[in-house]
């Protein structure tokens, strides 16, 4: 095993996340720089190349101590050289070099892939996967992403749109419009934006009362957090809610481990801090719709690295595809 | 390139088809023998392994021409060790330890994998994958079977139950119900057995005439063929079933490739010989359902291997598994 350092750098429209982190996957340091979204994102890799100097020198390290970085960047990526095709968060609209102007910045080697690739390379490593080399992740955020590892190895497909989880179809007619311009995609659904418009729509319709109702009239909105506290709590309306969202997920994950048998499926993103109430249902769900062999061997799990996963899968990618 | 020889067996219920193939993935000698069932098929390693040796002599070869056994068999696989954990149709009913029987028998190296993933480790080298290293493979016949392929390798999954394609839900509530022990799945739309029992109901259900009600009037059953044919006629009926089946499978592949994104997703088994009036309505679904950006990549084929996939793709095995 290498002394050497992995960088793993996780780059959000927001912040950008950094890591040191050893070859047991370990992080050594972390922190983290707002992400310079003016001039079309073009002071990114300047940033990140100026951030990184200067922690090794606090750290009282050089370059040389370091193997290369991994970089988890928000749009596809194209692997045979490293661009990013589009990042409309970070300013990109056109193909923009990534890889080769970190490259220039740094002097060091530079992995790239999809941030919700890194994310699930970072739960399969150290996180929920555990080692696991079959595992999907899905995160449940403002939108749902996913990351499918087979073989031990991230699934980009034939132009890096693997993973488009979120894009399943689960309500074929009538369903809600979906940013990407389908209707009924799981999306519209399981994510955080769609659990408060299906409890919205629920509010109009349902005459019933109870928690969630009167946050709703205290605040003139509710959260997707406020829907699982009032389902938690017994509300009804809020339950019905939850249901219907435990209902198309569990159904998307069994037609999904129908196909590949993963050993684990991971539940990530502000969502799935709900946790057991909304486990306990997708997994329900999940085993009602399963493949016999599969129910009994593909296990639904919420991730454990948070925050952490998109640095650590980020470093996966250095230990993985950089020679020493 | 090597000139040695790889052997493929497609080990069937019925006929168990053997070919001699070069490294190119070319046939030179093909031939099948019948299935020996009888005491519990252990007579089916021997069966093999005598074949072997008269057809090799038969061709003025030794073994030292053969660089291998590759094998795909009717069941689960426990990859560790090459045995089937179970073959009803061969009548093995507890796990059988083929690849160490065969090994015995014949003197050669033996790679055992599941039929379905043979046919489409076939399909990807010399078929209609045409080398692509992400496809997914999908068997209409009887029942529905599959095979996916990521990264230019199968996917086996924690339990080798991967590519259960037949047993994705497509019918959540009162679909029929399934061998699997579910209700709804694929396999009871779009498999031979699923066209012909929906045509029945239709039949029953509606009051039209035209060429279905003449056949089944005349014949008292429809075969899936006749309902392809039919349809093709402009039957109003047959096509009202063939509608049906082109959308639940078009979803069903539209959902596999929002997470895959293969280069292609080839169409085999019986029922896939309709051709372009399967193949074009199943599309026209699929590119409904499926993420844009997949839309515009993954691509649905038929497949053009026939009876020759699984041999190809074991002898596959046998190039990619065991070293010269």
């Amino acid at each position: 095993m290498t002394e050497k350092w992995l960088i793993g750098v996780d780059l959000g429209g927001t912040t950008i996340k950094m890591a040191f982190i050893n070859f047991y996957g370990e992080i050594l340091h972390k922190w983290e720089i707002p992400t310079d979204v003016s001039n079309e994102g073009k002071n990114i890799t300047t940033d990140i190349a100026n951030s990184i100097d200067e922690k090794l020198s606090e750290v009282g390290k050089t370059k040389s101590q370091v193997l290369g970085i991994g970089i988890g960047a928000p749009g596809p990526v194209n692997l045979d050289n490293g661009n990013i095709y589009e990042a409309v968060n970070l300013g990109w609209k056109e193909e923009y070099p990534l890889k080769s102007l970190l490259e220039s910045e740094t002097t060091l080697p530079v992995v790239v892939d999809n941030d919700a690739n890194c994310a699930a390379l970072g739960e399969m490593w150290t996180g929920a996967g555990n080692g696991a080399g079959d595992i999907v992740c899905v995160t449940l955020g403002t939108g749902v992403g996913g990351g499918v590892i087979t073989n031990g190895d991230i699934v980009h497909g034939k132009s890096g749109a693997a993973g488009e989880i979120g894009h399943i179809t689960s309500i074929a007619d009538g369903g809600a419009p979906c940013n990407c311009g389908k209707t009924g995609c799981l999306e519209t659904i399981a994510s955080a934006t769609g659990i408060v418009r299906m409890a919205m729509e629920e509010l109009k319709q349902s005459k019933l009362n109870g928690r969630l109702r009167s946050i709703f009239n205290e605040e003139g909105k509710v959260s997707a957090k406020d829907i699982f506290d009032a389902a938690r709590d017994g509300d009804q309306l809020a339950s019905t809610v939850v249901d219907k969202v435990a209902f198309h997920l569990g159904m998307a994950l069994a037609n999904i481990a129908n196909t590949l048998n993963p050993e684990k499926i991971v539940l990530g993103g502000g969502v799935s801090r709900a946790g057991s109430i909304l486990l306990d249902a997708v997994t329900e769900n999940f085993q009602r719709f399963s493949f016999p062999r599969v129910a009994k061997s593909t296990e639904i799990s919420i991730a454990i690295l948070g925050n952490d996963a998109g640095v650590i899968g980020s470093a996966w990618l250095v230990k993985n595809r950089i020679a020493e």
